[in-house]
Formats: C-alpha cells, sequence, structure tokens
C-alpha cells in the first residue's frame, strides 16, 4: 500500500492516536496500518482472556506502538490516555450477546458507563481530539425491512444492543451539545485475520474456521438466515475515512459487505475453500433463538455517497484469506 | 374515591407494593392511592435533597407505610426489598435535565445502572413480580411530527434521555427475555400537589407557581413553546391500571392530556388564578436552547384503547388544585 495514495492517509503521518481495544480482532488490524502509514500508535487492551485482545495481533508491531494494560473501566487513568492525541478510534468493548444476558452488568461497565467516562475525559482533557466509535447492528433488533438502513427504528434485543446503543448515544451527544467530533460506524459482521476463533463470542465465523483447519465439521444453526459481511481491510479503512473527514462529523454510517448470503451459503463456500472440510445443519438452540434477529443486511449507501467508501473485497476472497491465515496461525489463536 | 369502584382497584387490597422513589412527586401520590386502598406499601427513597423526595408528600401516611432511607445505587440491599413484593412502581430518578449534562455520570447511576440491578434483583430473586417504570417523552427528542406517538424514533437530546431510554429498554428486554412482566409509561410533564417546587428540576411548572404563591414576577423562556401536561392523580391512575392489566404487559404507554397548550398561554392561566399573579417573557438561554425539544404533545390513544385510561382533571382545574396546595404548604416545600 501506498501509503500517501490517497489525500485521507496523509492525515496520519506523524498523527497521534489512540485505539482502545487496540490488540483485539479489529483494533489491530487497524493499528497495524497506521503503524505503516507513520502514526504514533499508543494502544488500551486489557486482554481479557474471553475477549477479542491477542498478543499475536501485534507481530512485527510491538516495538512500533505503546500498549498500555489497562481497562476502560478504569476511569482514573482516562484523562491521562486521552491527552495529547488527535485520534481516538474507540473500539473497546464486550462483544459477546450470550455474555451480555448472563453478566448485564459487565456489558454496562464496559459498553456504556466506561464510554460515557472516555467522552468526559475527552470533554475536559482534550476537547480537540477527533473520535470514530465502534458500534454495531445489533442495534437495530430484528429488521423490519432490508436492507437496513440507518434510518431504521432501533430495537435492540439483548443487553449488548441496549448499552451499545447509550454508548453510541454519548458519542453522538458529545458531538453535537460538546462539540467533541465524533463518528459512528455501526458493524455488521467483520471476519478476517486476527478476529477470535476460540469460540462465538466475536463471531460463529470464528468457530467455523477454527473446526475447518482443524479439520473438524462444524455446525450450522438454522441455515436460512440471511448475512452480510465486511472484510476486516475495508472495515479498517471505514475508520481511518471517517477520522480524517469533516462531512463525517455527527454521523451515523452502516458498513456492509454485498451481497448478503445465508448461513448455509456461507458454511458451503468455506468448505469448497478447505479440501475434506465439512458442516452438519443443526436446529436453533432455544436460549440464542430469544435474541436471535433473523435476516439482516445492511445498506450502507450513506457511507458511500459521503465518504466514498465501499468494501473491495469479495466475500470468497475474504474468507480465503481469513482461511490462510488461520493454517499458519491458528495454534496462537486456541 | 370508593376503592373498589372498579375491578382493578380491587386488585391492590392487601397487596404487597413496592415504590422506589415513593416520597418524590408522583411517589407519594400513588402511594397515598394505595394506602387507602388497602395495600401494604414498602417505599424506597434516598431523599437526595436535589431531587423530588420530600417529608412532607408523606404526611398522615408516615404511619401506613415502610419507609427504607436507602438509594437504589445500593445494589446489595435490592434482592430484600423486592423480595416478597407482588408489584414494583419503580419511580426512582434523577430527572433534571441539566444536571444530567454537568454530572453525567451520576444520571447513568442512578437512570441506567440502577435500573439494570432492580430488574436483576428481581430476575434472581422475586421473578414473579409486576413491574410498571416510570419512562419520559425526553427519549423522543425533537419531535418529527405532532401528536408524538409510541413508534415515533426514539433520539433523546440530553444525557437524561439517554440513560432513561437504557432503563426503559432494560425492562422491555426483562419482560421479553426473562418474563419479568413489566409496562413502561412514558410521561409527559406531570403536574400537581407534591411536585418539587424549590426550582426546575423536576418540571419548570414549579418554580412558576412558588414564584406565584410568592407574589413574584415569574419569567416565561420563550413562550411559543407548545407542552401537554397530565394531572398527578390521573398519572396515579395510569400506573395503577397498567400494573392491574395483563394486556399492558411488554407494553410502553405514552400518557398526556389534552389539549396542547402554548407556555405563555398557560402562564396566562395561571395569572388569572392567582390574584395579582404576573410573568415576564424572556429569551431563552443559550445552554438550555441546545437540548430543547421545541414543541411536544403526545398521543395517547394506544393506553386509551388498552386500557381505557385517559386523562380526567382538565389543565385549569390542574393548576387549580395545585396552587391551592401551595397556597397552604408552600414553606414545606422551598
Amino acid at each position: 500500500m501506498n501509503p500517501l495514495s490517497t489525500p485521507w492517509k496523509a492525515r496520519y503521518v506523524g498523527a497521534k492516536v489512540l485505539i482502545t481495544g487496540g490488540v483485539g480482532f479489529i483494533g489491530s488490524n487497524l493499528a497495524r496500518a497506521l503503524v505503516e502509514w507513520g502514526a504514533e500508535v499508543t494502544i488500551v487492551d486489557s486482554l481479557i482472556p474471553e475477549y477479542g485482545g491477542n498478543r499475536r495481533n501485534l507481530l512485527g508491531i510491538e516495538n512500533d506502538v505503546r500498549l498500555h494494560l489497562t481497562d476502560v473501566r478504569n476511569h482514573a487513568t482516562l484523562p491521562a490516555l486521552v491527552e495529547g492525541q488527535d485520534f481516538l478510534f474507540n473500539l473497546a468493548g464486550q462483544t459477546s450477546h450470550m455474555d451480555s444476558m448472563k453478566d448485564p452488568e459487565t456489558d454496562l461497565e464496559i459498553n456504556c458507563r466506561a464510554q460515557l467516562a472516555i467522552l468526559e475525559a475527552c470533554r475536559r482533557h482534550n476537547p480537540a481530539i477527533r473520535i470514530v466509535f465502534a458500534s454495531t447492528r445489533q442495534l437495530y433488533g430484528r429488521p423490519e425491512s432490508l436492507p437496513v438502513s440507518e434510518t431504521h427504528p432501533l430495537r435492540p434485543v439483548d443487553v449488548n444492543g441496549i448499552n451499545k446503543q447509550a454508548g453510541e448515544s454519548f458519542h453522538l451527544l458529545y458531538s453535537q451539545v460538546h462539540g467533541i467530533r465524533s463518528t459512528v460506524l455501526r458493524l455488521t459482521n467483520t471476519i478476517g485475520p486476527r478476529m477470535r476463533v476460540k469460540d462465538a463470542r466475536q463471531t460463529f465465523v470464528g468457530v467455523w474456521i477454527r473446526s475447518l483447519v482443524e479439520g473438524r465439521t462444524f455446525e450450522v444453526w438454522g441455515g436460512e438466515q440471511l448475512r452480510d459481511f465486511t472484510y476486516v481491510d475495508d472495515a479498517v479503512e471505514a475508520f481511518l475515512q471517517a477520522a480524517a473527514s469533516d462531512e463525517a462529523i455527527g454521523q451515523v454510517y452502516n458498513l456492509g459487505g454485498p451481497p448478503p448470503v445465508t448461513l448455509r451459503a456461507l458454511a458451503e463456500m468455506l468448505v469448497e475453500l478447505q479440501p475434506g472440510g465439512q458442516f452438519a445443519l443443526m436446529e436453533f438452540p432455544a436460549d440464542r433463538k430469544k435474541i436471535d434477529i433473523g435476516d439482516f443486511f445492511a445498506d450502507y449507501r450513506l457511507i458511500e455517497r459521503a465518504l466514498g467508501w465501499k468494501p473491495k473485497t469479495s466475500l470468497p476472497s475474504a474468507l480465503a484469506q481469513t482461511l490462510a491465515y488461520y493454517r499458519d496461525e491458528l495454534p496462537h489463536y486456541v
């Protein structure tokens, strides 16, 4: 990649960038791009074993980033962390829907309360910072119509969605009322190298990939649900473009990835990519059915019109690159 | 009032009822009705000086209720408080929009985090409890169309609205997923005896009433904004009807009060009721303008159709009864 091939990339040369959740899946891919383009990257991550952080994600850039092993729930350290930063990519979060139902307080502490604390730290100690917040399609709940645009009603069906909605709203409010320039990206399923594959806490695709690489049959629950997928490099570009754009301030954009596929079709693509791979169709477990959202795919025309962003990576190519990564790297992720 | 004149009132004879915020404005009026109808009333209130609680509100029923001076942020006591209760009227809250912007963390602790803790206490220690949660029109933000029905998009314009939205969503989610039977009432401006008149933290009408009774000119900011008002006895009936109805489980209902009036018309009604009363029209202060919502009045046909509830008290009558109360009682409220 030529770091200066597009004007917005130039914004990051020598820029001071803080990434919360920067050892996680998307955060670490973002950190790698920023290091390559000459930014001064500081990372906050708590490396909670059940979350997305994995030291392997920083392989090769360990000495190019400053890593603070702290937690966004540790509000006392936030002022010192945000001070002097030009950009904040705010990705730290609890992502498991099931965990949010079993332990709702922890989800609230991280996805809601800590977000307000981060914004208060910015308001008091660095009001000129530029923020991009990682939100989620989970806010929409069960779609009323497809594709789902940003004006679709927000009706989260789990604790995680409720807290992420509050976290997102705080960012927009602080942008509007206090001038803390923020953009919200609502991510759909993101896949790619460095995602969590140990279990389904980040995405079910992780478990599928792991099973494939380990030569085991993976389970597909239901199978007919439609989903869309964004390759991580495309998601990273969206974060970087959004933060570099004044037009994006105070805005909410969906990410997406065409075309939507059924889970069964996704499984079929994957087994074709892995010799000997196979899957089994299973009925949807009852406890997951309660918080399942049915079909989902996002309308991402708004960010396309505003910033020119669109996904560049086809789904087969995204899956092939992800599989290739875990064929080599799986031992570091299980 | 004949306690058994309608079937739903019979549900409360001998019922065990917990009211959070029960020394506050609406909570204490609710407690008074429930005591009269033969319920066993337990009250939780923190009596924070800046909030709505005032011991005078319990005058005459002090010995008929159990009062626990605790705070919903004290999560450890919640299981013991909810255990054995048939009903929970969940009214404890921070209501000041301005305070929520100055001290957002406190607003979050009370209006968001404590609500989740209350629901978790119910889920673990009293899953058969019946809950009615006091929500607010503040969730709608600036109306797109009038009157505002329950399907209007939720776009809170202050920290208070964001946290109340999360608190409301937790109630609906716990009803749907965990079977904790809850109803949400979205209140508009509620007025009547026992409201806070010391300052505008609960409603600006309180300050107006106080000024009138004290013989001072009160300020009307703007003046052309349309608002609707529910008299507190009508609001109390809505809580009691909702909790007694199975149809209301998992539902969200607006309260309201016809017809909407401009703030200037409201001020004119008030000065007519108080000999020598007068007001001054002022420009809207800049810091309030930022979080003001413009015109608002609620569509409450949903609760009317579902439960037969509608406001019975006209606005002039509501204002007259409120003024009459504070002519005698003002020294206990300032």
